[in-house]
C-alpha cells in the first residue's frame, strides 16, 4: 500500500477529470473454487486498488462527485470470523489509512443508491467482469441482470484510463520488483530444465520463485515444449532433447504489481540449426520494435515494423515469398505471428483489460481492427511518457491453422506451403520484455536476462546469471 | 478420468435412486482473477465429474428420468480459440469417452429445459456456489436470480451424497495418491524449516511440490507461525527460535481428489518444554479419536471423546478445571477447540460442502448444531464402511477470544484465566490425518510422517524420512 496522500491525490484527479454523479467502486469479493467456503486466493480489483488501496474482500467505495462525499461500505468482523481469520483491521481504520472519513455497513449501498437515483444523480461504475458484481449492480440499480452492462459509465472508464495510463515513480518502483522477482523466476527455469524433467516440474519450480517473493503470479504461468499454443496451461509433458522450451511467467508483488516476461530456449545446452535460424528472427523483431518505442510513435506502427521484421525473415528461409509490405498488409504474417506485439503493464498483467481495450489501447479516431491477427493487439495508441507495456514478437507454428490457411488456398502469393511443411513441427518461439516510456524513448525494466540465442546458449551451458 | 464403464454405472445408479423429472447438472466456467480473460486455475465442479468425468469449462449434462435421455450440452472451439488453447477432442468425443451419446450446442439448454418444464417435468439441480450458475439458473428457469436457490432438488441432493460417500476402489487409489503428495509436502516444509526463512519461502516450496506432481493444492495451503489463526493466509513472518510452524495443506491429484494434512513443528529442533506440554494433549486427543474409528460409531461421539481428551489434558496443566464431562457439555472446551474434529474426504478437500453440510455430515434426524465450536463440526453421523474423512483435533490460544470469554465472565468454573494469562501468546497446534473407515475398523491413508512429538524431534534433527 502506498501512502494515505497517493490515493486522496488519485481521487482529487479523478473528480477533476468528471462532472456530476455518484460513482461506485466495487472491491472484489471471495471467489469460490470447488463450494462455497474453498478460496482461490483473493485478488482486489485493480481499479478499487488503484483508487482506495485496501485489499481485503467486499467492499464497496462511493464518490459523490456533487457533494464530493466519499464512502467506504464494509463490515466488521464477529469473532466467529477472527477466530479463523486472525484480528483484522476496523473498516473505518481501514478507511482511514486510504483517506477516507465516512464508512457505512454493506447493507447501506442499496439505501444510498436508491437515494441517490431518486435525486436524479447519474450512476457511474465500470461493466463488470465477475458475476457476482452482475447480480449487486442488478440489485443496487434495480434493474434486470441483462440490463447491467449496457449501464457502464464511458466518462468514468476514459477517467480512468487516462490516470492510470501513466505510471507515478512509485508505481514503476513496484512493477519493477515484479520484473525482477519474474527474472528470478526465468532464471530458475533455465537453470532447471533438463531432459527427463516435466513441464510440472519446472512449472512448480517457477511458482515457488513467485509465491516465496510476493502475492502470487500475475497470470498463469505458460511452461511449456509446445510454444505454437499461446495460451497452453497442459503441464504432462517430458523434456527430451530437442525440444525448446517456451516461458511466459509473471510475479505479482505483495501490492498486487505485475510482470510479463518469456524466453524460449532448448533442452539442449544448444539450440538446432533450425530452431536458431526461427529463433534469430524474432530476436530481429522484437529489436526492431525496441528501438522504437518513444512518446509520439503510433504502437500499432511498431506492431507492423516488428511483423514487417519477421515476414522478411521467413521470405530469407523460403517459408515466404513476394513483397514484404504487401504480405504484410493483406495479413500472410498472420499465419506465423497471430496475435499482437505487446500490451500495458501495471496492476493488471494486461493493464485495464476489464475496462475495454477499445478505450485503453485505442482512441475515439484510431479503432481496433476486428481482422484474425489484429484483433489480439490490445494497444494501437501513440504512446506517452510514464507508460509501461510489453514487447513480445513471436513465431508459431500451429498445424491447425497452416492446414486451414493452406485447405482455403489462402496466402498462395506470400507462403510457400511445401517449404513450410518441414516446420509444421516445429513448435513456437516468443521473446518478451517490459519497458517504460521515458521522455526521449524506453528503459527496459529489470535486471538482464539472456536474450540473443548466444546469450541463452551460454547461459545454458554455463548457468552464470549477469 | 477414470473408465467409461465408471460413469456409466454412477449414472445407472443415480438413477435407481431417484424417480422423475429431468436433472441438470452444471459444468463450472472459467473464474476470472481481475479481468474476464485472466483465469485461476480450472476447477470443475466435483459432482459433474463425479457423473461426467470431463473436465473442461463450459459444459452442462441433463439427465431425463423419464425417458433415459442423456445430454452433454457444449461448443466446440474454433481456429480462434485453438491458436490460443491448442487442438481440444470435439464434444462428441469427449461426450462419448464417458459413455454419453447425445451432444447439443451450449444454446440448445434454454428451450430444452424449457420444453421438459411445458411438459411439467420437475427439474432436479443442486444450489449453486458460483454467481455465473446463479445467473445460468435465472436464465435457464426463467425465475428471478433470489429465487434460484429456493428451488434446489433435496431429493437429488440426498441421492449425490449417498453415492458419493462410499468411495470405490478407484477413487480410494486417487484419493491415496492425494495424501501421497501431500505427505511430501509435509516432509518438505519440515525439512526445510529453519530460523530466518519466511512463512511465504516455506509456502512456496511447498507449492512446488503439489504442483510438480499434480493438479494444484486442494485449498490455499496454511503455513503459518500463528497456528492459533485456523485459516490464516498471511505469510509475511520470518521464522525464528521458540515459534512453532503450523503446515496445513493438501495436494489435488490431475483427477481432482484430494489430501489434507497437517503437522505442526518446531523451528528450533526441539519443542519448548511447554509446546511439548500442549503437543502431547492434542495428540492424545488425536490417538483417541483414530482408535474411535469403525464402523458404527457416531462421529459426533469421535469428536466429544476427543474434546474430553483436550480438556483433561488442559486440566492437568492447571488451564481448565472442574468436572471433565460438564466442562465438555457446557463448552468450555470450545475456548480452546473452536472447530470440528474432521470432515469427509474425497473430490472436494471438505467432500460435498457445496451439497449441505447438513445432508453430507447429519441426517433427518441427527441435525447439525448451531453452538459456537459444535457449527464447525461439518461431520457428525454414523461411520459407514467406505467414507473417507480427516482427524484433526487442535488446541488454540486466540487472543481475542480468550479476551471476550473472560470478560462476558464464561466458563469461570471450568477456566482459570490466571493461569490461561501465560499462555495468551502461546499460539496453536493441529494435527491432522487421513482415513478410510474398513470393515472392521479404519486404515491411515498414505506414507507415514512423524506425529508424535518425539517423532517431530527427531526428524527435525536428523531430517530422515520414514
Amino acid at each position: 500500500m502506498f501512502l494515505k496522500e497517493e490515493y486522496i491525490t488519485r481521487r482529487e484527479k479523478l473528480k477533476k477529470l468528471m462532472t456530476h454523479g455518484l460513482i461506485i467502486f466495487f472491491g472484489n469479493e471471495e471467489s469460490s473454487i470447488n463450494f462455497k467456503d474453498n478460496h482461490y486466493p483473493f485478488r482486489q480489483d485493480s481499479t478499487f486498488l488503484y483508487f482506495f488501496g485496501l485489499n481485503e474482500p467486499g467492499l464497496i467505495a462511493t464518490i459523490d462527485l456533487d457533494t464530493n462525499d466519499e464512502i467506504i461500505f464494509g463490515d466488521n468482523l464477529s469473532i466467529d470470523d477472527i477466530v479463523f481469520t486472525g484480528p483484522v483491521e476496523s473498516i473505518e481504520e481501514q478507511a482511514h489509512n486510504v483517506g477516507v472519513s465516512q464508512i457505512s455497513p454493506s447493507l447501506g449501498i442499496n439505501g444510498y443508491v436508491a437515494e441517490a437515483i431518486a435525486k436524479g444523480k447519474q450512476i457511474h461504475f465500470i461493466s463488470p467482469y465477475r458475476p457476482d458484481h452482475v447480480l449487486k449492480l442488478a440489485s443496487i440499480l434495480n434493474v434486470s441482470t441483462t440490463e447491467v452492462r449496457d449501464k457502464e459509465s464511458v466518462e468514468l472508464i476514459k477517467a480512468i484510463v487516462k490516470l492510470r495510463s501513466i505510471k507515478s515513480s512509485e508505481e514503476i518502483k513496484e512493477i519493477e520488483k515484479a520484473v525482477n522477482t519474474t527474472v528470478n523466476m526465468q532464471y530458475k527455469a533455465m537453470e532447471m530444465a533438463t531432459e527427463g524433467l516435466t513441464e510440472a516440474n519446472l512449472y512448480g519450480a517457477v511458482q515457488d520463485v513467485a509465491l516465496a517473493n510476493g502475492n502470487s503470479t500475475s497470470f498463469p504461468t505458460i511452461m511449456t515444449i509446445n510454444g505454437q499454443i499461446l495460451h497452453n496451461h497442459y503441464r504432462g509433458n517430458t523434456l527430451k532433447k530437442g525440444d525448446m522450451v517456451l516461458c511466459d511467467c509473471g510475479a505479482e508483488t505483495y501490492s498486487c504489481y505485475a510482470g510479463d516476461l518469456t524466453r524460449t530456449f532448448p533442452v539442449d545446452t544448444k539450440f538446432t540449426h533450425k530452431q536458431k535460424e526461427i529463433y534469430d528472427i524474432v530476436y530481429d523483431s522484437y529489436i526492431t520494435a525496441v528501438n522504437l518505442l518513444k512518446p509520439g510513435q503510433l504502437f500499432k506502427n511498431i506492431h507492423l515494423a516488428s511483423c514487417k521484421k519477421i515476414t522478411e525473415g521467413l521470405m530469407a528461409l523460403g517459408i515466404m515469398k513476394g513483397d514484404v509490405d504487401k504480405a504484410v498488409e493483406l495479413g500472410a504474417h498472420t499465419v506465423f505471428f497471430q496475435c499482437g506485439l505487446g500490451h500495458m503493464l501495471g496492476l493488471d498483467v494486461h493493464d485495464m483489460e476489464n475496462l475495454g481495450e477499445q478505450y485503453v489501447g485505442y482512441t475515439d479516431t484510431l479503432k481496433q481492427s476486428t481482422a484474425f491477427g489484429f484483433k489480439s493487439l490490445r494497444l494501437g495508441k501513440v504512446l506517452e511518457e510514464g507508460m509501461v507495456l510489453t514487447v513480445e514478437p513471436g513465431i508459431y507454428f500451429i498445424p491447425e491453422l497452416i492446414a486451414l490457411r493452406k485447405s482455403e488456398n489462402m496466402y498462395m502469393e506470400f507462403i510457400d506451403y511445401e517449404v513450410l511443411e518441414h516446420y509444421k513441427d516445429f513448435g513456437g518461439i516468443r521473446i518478451e520484455d517490459d519497458f517504460l516510456i521515458t521522455k526521449d524513448g524506453y528503459r527496459k525494466l529489470g535486471n538482464r536476462l539472456p536474450t540473443t540465442s548466444n546469450e541463452i546458449e551460454e547461459f545454458r551451458k554455463h548457468k552464470v546469471r549477469f
